[in-house]
């Protein structure tokens, strides 16, 4: 598979929802397979929260392959032998697009908390014209979850003729207080931190020792990112062997699963980025433009597959059911359907039961 | 309602589980109502994990009654012109029974780290112990909900002939790995918050200005006693009208609720009592001691009424459904019964939807 990583800059100012403007911004992304000669063979990946655009394959000798490597590939059911897909790290990440980190320019300082709150249209809208100074004005499809998932109800309803499919999985169309609620938690532990200094931490100490409100923040997004029944599963009641019963800090296996991926996750991601992300997503709201729901639906005229997971805590199946039910609603059945996923591994489903949505997908797609 | 608080000191040892030793000991408790000549009319409620003993009833001018004064009180559900109900503040608590801020007598000095680890078992044992000072050997009942719960659940089978009639509500028989999770939130940002001081912080500054590793802690708290529709019937998507949309900080309804709650509870509990508590919750196994939860359960013999609430996320209806089916199992259905209450406030229902469960209540005591 031909994987390239590349990042183009913009210096036409990108006028924002929040009336703000960015000006000029990078945009990283990646590519797999090859575009056909009529460009008719794109699909486009939005990342989720904390994702990037590494979304497939290896680089070099990279011990852990790109967060959907399972999916998408040669071969694959996103095959990279036919489709050309591409992955933009999100505007406001910490991994080559512009985010709070990134400096101001033409000064050198970051902007730290002077970085404009983003939205997902504000995302798309970045992402689009990318595509489009890459000669791609309609692709074959968008397929995301979590995040990658509003980001493609956006798609639907703000561009609804860019793509011919669009597959939104385990998300919503407007983020709902349980959500952020559980962001909350991070928002306060990392503000709170000390090592934060109100915005002004030194990005090399957070990337060396973690900042522990992010970590924190992590630990409760692994609360919605599993569920109840998975953690009954994963862990039981199993307790650390080196800790002691009777020790007030002893901890039982789920515990240490996440202090080590919370503390592992802080390393890793940019406590700003963090914040503007879940702000991002806290603010998520497909209507927001039209007076409710039924109406931004409307607009939508390519096909819309839905997919929700029986287990998701953090999107609850109801949620993508209420998008169908409204699409139904409109007479828009013949090119909307929904499939609830049979699953107990909760929200993160989505990056990991691949073969329980594999063959909706290659239907949707003409592939079988 | 005749209503008498008051405090009393233990100086023989208390053996606990872990192989501790506690001595001496004090113990605060609540009592409504009059003891009756044969002692035939006492009631027991255990509170919940951050709960005290003042259950019902208000003190002088007091604005908030007891936390179940809804359930208890004069011609209320647990009627106090029948019963003497007593309601004792549980041991490693912060209101009066000893716990790690108290001194570690003969010193002046308070246990902070070194105090005990302790099991529900310990808790109750000390209970018992004050019981019998008070020349009460049986009681009518015991009625408790989440960590309440857990104690009823455990007279249940260690002292199976101590009450008539034992109803334990919204609550498990063994922690699960989620509500572990839960509490780990609490734990992390209580450690690393440099407030708490490694243990050694001043119990008056952290009155006084609230811990925020502790309100973090009671945040991802709120997230199990109530639940994603709970939340969406209360907040909404409501936004805090003196805030900006875009604003990094700007709050959802929600997020305020959350600090409001978090952040005043870090003023009223203290650090150390709390991670004793979610330790004390964390390792409760009413099998401990037995090979299995159903070897344990043989023990009851008292009657055994459980209730549920269909939306509780902390301790799910089914961890109160597999002890009334292993009772079946041991052809106990006759003195065993289970309610799953159709509730949509989670966890915090056992405290607010009184009239959903009072007359199952009143017939179980005979009383309707």
């Amino acid at each position: 598979m031909k994987l390239e990583t590349k990042t183009a800059r913009f210096t036409e100012p990108l006028y924002l929802e929040s009336g703000r403007i960015l000006e000029p911004y990078d945009i990283t992304y990646e590519t797999y397979g090859e575009l056909n000669d009529d460009k008719s063979n794109v699909i486009i990946v939005p990342h989720a929260l904390t994702g990037n655009h590494h979304a497939a394959g290896r680089y070099g000798n990279e011990a852990k392959p790109g967060w959907w490597d399972k999916f998408i590939g040669d071969g694959k059911t996103i095959d990279t032998n036919k489709y050309f897909v591409i992955c933009t790290n999100n505007l406001g990440s910490c991994f080559g697009s512009t985010g709070p980190m990134s400096p101001n320019l033409p000064s050198d300082v970051p902007y730290r908390l002077d970085f404009p709150v983003l939205t997902i249209s504000d995302i798309v809208k970045a992402q689009k014209i990318l595509f489009e100074s890459l000669g791609i004005f309609h692709v074959r499809a968008i397929i995301g979850g979590s995040l990658g998932g509003m980001q493609a109800i956006c798609y639907a309803i703000e561009y609804p003729s860019f793509a011919d499919i669009i597959i939104p999985m385990a998300t919503t169309a407007y983020t709902r207080p349980w959500a952020i609620a559980v962001n909350k938690i991070g928002i306060e532990s990392i503000r709170h931190d000390p090592g934060f200094k109100d915005g002004f931490y030194d990005p090399e100490v957070v990337k060396e020792q973690g900042l522990v409100g992010l970590a924190i923040g992590r630990m409760a997004g692994h609360l919605s990112f599993l569920n109840e029944s998975s953690m009954n599963n994963k862990f039981g009641r199993h307790y650390t062997e080196s800790d002691g019963l009777y020790d007030l800090f002893g901890r039982f296996e789920v515990e240490r699963y996440l202090e080590y991926n919370g503390y592992n996750f802080s390393k890793n991601f940019d406590p700003l980025s963090y914040l503007y992300a879940v702000k991002t997503m806290n603010i998520f709201n497909a209507a927001r433009g039209s007076d409710t729901l039924v109406e931004a639906l409307a607009n939508v005229t390519c096909e819309l597959h839905l997919i929700s997971f029986k287990g998701d805590v953090l999107f609850f199946p109801e949620e993508m059911k209420e998008v169908y039910d409204i699409m139904c609603q409109h007479g828009k059945e013949k090119h909307c359907t929904y499939l609830e996923v049979d699953s107990d591994l909760g929200h993160d489903a989505f990056l990991i039961e691949i073969d329980k949505f594999s063959d909706y997908v290659l239907k949707i797609l003409g592939d079988k």
